[in-house]
């Protein structure tokens, strides 16, 4: 039996044990953006500090910060081995609107080889792939091929506000050679991806404020602003009939996309039919002249994420309300700056308010895009490992999301980041019945197991040419 | 001491057993609306029913309705005299939003001439102040100048689904000369009035639904539709630039108001800083072309009362919401039919839906306009009467909102309707910290004693002279 297929068999008999390691875990509700789980946050965190001991880790601590506590871990087994850090989170979104669950999302069940539970999928799995992994080693070689740091941050669904802090007053303890992120997901359980791009984000609330308390419709209605309209209008206007943002300048930055790698994402397996299943929506639209593919990675967005005011319950209440407010957020991509951009929204609303109301707008998360060399060692070794457990090489993918801490780290610590995670395009993350694919989880240590052992085998010289650096975002 | 000032020094004497017992009923939370006060609404009848026999009506009784119940009460003197039916509600509003009262909604107390709760004004207070006129008049004189019936609806402001019904059911017993509607106001402490028109109602829940779930709107924006920002776009799309609904047909039915109209309009005691500080604007808007009175009360509204999809919590989610919805709700005047109305808006909603979204129009309520003839005798000494008690004759106003039950009434028994209340415009009734003023209520009833004997001194052949019927609004 070769090595790997030890390591194979022995990550296959551990199973089980992954399993409930996970479903234990998936029970603490550590959702960062409700104070109210403020405690179990730090809850979670001390669950995977014990896991992380458990698993072999040598030195395994809660790091505290301004808000919720992050996990440090790690095991070095020799200085000259390339050091790899590995960064998750651990915390969850929230969970509204609960009544679409089909079971409560923190009592995780498995059935038809899936896992159904907040957080489950984003990002619990992939601390745990990276832990069963250690554990795997360990058993079945005593030693690991690198020297491994971990990293799992508590706040990153509450967009990372106190990462930067965190990673700038360890920035001695947190170097290494790569860094391995993993937070992202396949094109499908058959199409392996790798990911090289991430977008930005930019996020707001906007409030119209009219009347001092809601009026009567009749006695009022007609003669004052309605703070619901005139949002409406405010919202209404964000947009072209193309679909394009009409914030003046707010495409200014974007970086051109050529032909060729226009043909390029054509060319990926991209699974169109189910991303439209996956949404559930009876068509698919967006921004004139780009394909969808590229209208969720390579183009911005603007989308409203909430709305309120006035009456919402049954029945009718004729009134004005005295106020309305909605979420707005933006996706940036290559050169646009989030606070650029954040300074043109804010501009253009407060431009745009009408007479009667007055608008405000609040700045609640700024994250900086990202963008890989898809040629460096540590990413071609990755898909070259990725490729023996999947069958077959993966995509090289534009993600539609934002991790902003991957732009961090990477100035921070100024090294390559590779982005390796195994979420599946309906996982449903960010949604009601988050669920993971166990056969996923279970390919993705097989895979890790092999990253380490190519890294290992590539040695720090290796890993570090080209001497290219990643290409981060602007600055935060 | 004449007749006169005997009822008025009789009906002084009695004030605080009035605001007592105008105490002991706004505590009773009967909020039509809210299916958990069924109960409520049931025991405020019960109430109404028993003040009722202690003022002196010989017959008092709940009425069943399909919905919540009625409360009827007559006192027949001599089948010579005039008959007069007096019309109010006894439901009240919802109250939310509940933090923004300043002391508990149905817990009333009374402070500087004021008496806080919700319904304490809207229309609780008028209906005691007929049946105070009762018992001071029977207190003095024994008996009545006609004949009264009073009938006091619990569903009002539920958009009265099961008045007709009722009315119809009871026709014969609730035949009158004269119909007072008590639920209007005036234009200021000072400025007594008399309405004698009320916009019609119709209203609305508009549905956006987009994605079967809640969808991360890294993963899906850009390339689904955005039920908020549709919701926003269709909301947008209902008026042009100039503040004029943009619904095709809307206007086509709307009576032209003469010159002749609009220069006794302008010179109405209007009290256009009040109403702004009132509505606690910072600028009064609306239609071009119009001043705020007319506005408010000759031009016909579309305004959304409430608004929600996705998230509303604090700081950021990142989804894009898989619904959204509003109230829609719409003021009409003569000639417009809200039948005819609701048609035309759900078209122009339905035909702008975008690709990618379903909408829903879900017809909420109906309400008929009104408008009664100023010169009818009936109206006429109802405002000799206000202005013995306030010491200047009542302008003759044209409201901005609807009882729907006006039209009801005035249709199906055809007789003449006379809009008398004491509301002023800064009770905020529909809104938190709903107020009255004791000194409009006391005047109230001193205005009452007197109207009952101008009409007893008309006698029947005087107050249905001109027989010119009341213009109700189209049917329903």
């Amino acid at each position: 039996m070769s090595r790997q297929a030890e390591l194979d068999q022995a990550a296959h008999e551990r199973r089980d044990q992954l399993v409930s390691a996970l479903i234990d875990w998936v029970r603490i509700p550590s959702i960062s953006g409700v104070p109210a789980h403020a405690a179990d946050v730090r809850r979670s965190a001390q669950h995977l500090r014990d896991r992380a001991c458990e698993a072999g880790m040598t030195r395994a601590e809660v790091w505290e910060t301004a808000g919720h506590p992050a996990v440090f871990a790690e095991r070095i087994e020799d200085p000259q081995l390339p050091t790899v850090l590995v960064y998750g989170h651990h915390d969850v979104q929230p969970v509204d609107p609960l009544a679409e669950w089909h079971s409560p999302p923190f009592e995780p069940a498995v059935s038809g080889g899936e896992l159904q539970g907040r957080g489950a999928a984003d990002d619990k799995q992939h601390l745990l792939m990276h832990l069963e992994a250690v554990a795997t080693l360990l058993q079945v070689e005593g030693r690991l091929p690198i020297n491994l740091k971990l990293i799992a941050e508590g706040e990153e669904e509450s967009g990372s506000p106190n990462f930067e802090a965190l990673v700038r007053a360890h920035r001695e303890e947190l170097a290494a050679d790569v860094v391995v992120i993993s937070d992202t997901g396949m094109l499908g359980p058959e199409e392996p991806a790798l990911t090289i791009g991430l977008r930005g984000l930019a996020y707001w609330e906007v409030r119209v404020l009219g009347p001092a308390a809601d009026l009567h419709s009749g006695v009022f209605g007609g003669a004052v602003a309605n703070p619901v309209a005139a949002l409406c209008r405010l919202l209404a206007g964000l947009h072209d009939p193309q679909g394009r943002v009409a914030v003046p300048g707010f495409y200014d930055a974007v970086r051109p996309v050529s032909p060729g790698e226009r043909a390029a994402m054509a060319a990926i397996p991209f699974d169109l039919a189910g991303f439209q299943a996956a949404a559930g929506v009876p068509a698919l639209t967006g921004e004139a002249g780009w394909t969808p593919y590229e209208r969720r990675s390579v183009r911005p967005t603007l989308d409203p994420c909430g709305i309120w005011g006035g009456y919402q319950g049954a029945g009718p209440k004729t009134i004005i309300p005295a106020r309305a407010g909605a979420k707005l957020s933006c996706r940036l991509v290559p050169d646009q700056d989030p606070a650029t951009i954040t300074r043109l929204v804010r501009e253009h609303l407060l431009r745009a308010a009408e007479p009667g109301v007055v608008v405000e707008v609040d700045d609640l998360q700024h994250g900086a895009w990202v963008l890989t060399d898809p040629d460096h060692p540590a990413v071609r070794e990755a898909a070259l490992a990725v490729a023996e457990v999947w069958g077959r090489s993966p995509a090289l993918i534009r993600e539609g999301g934002s991790i902003p801490p991957v732009a961090t780290l990477a100035a921070e610590l100024q090294a390559p980041c590779v982005l390796f995670g195994v979420i599946l395009p309906d996982d449903r993350i960010h949604a009601p019945n988050e669920r993971l694919v166990l056969e996923q989880l279970f390919r993705g240590v097989r895979a890790t197991t092999r990253i380490w052992h190519r890294y290992g085998a590539l040695g720090r010289a290796g890993l570090s040419a080209p001497a290219a650096p990643p290409a981060p975002g602007p600055p935060r």
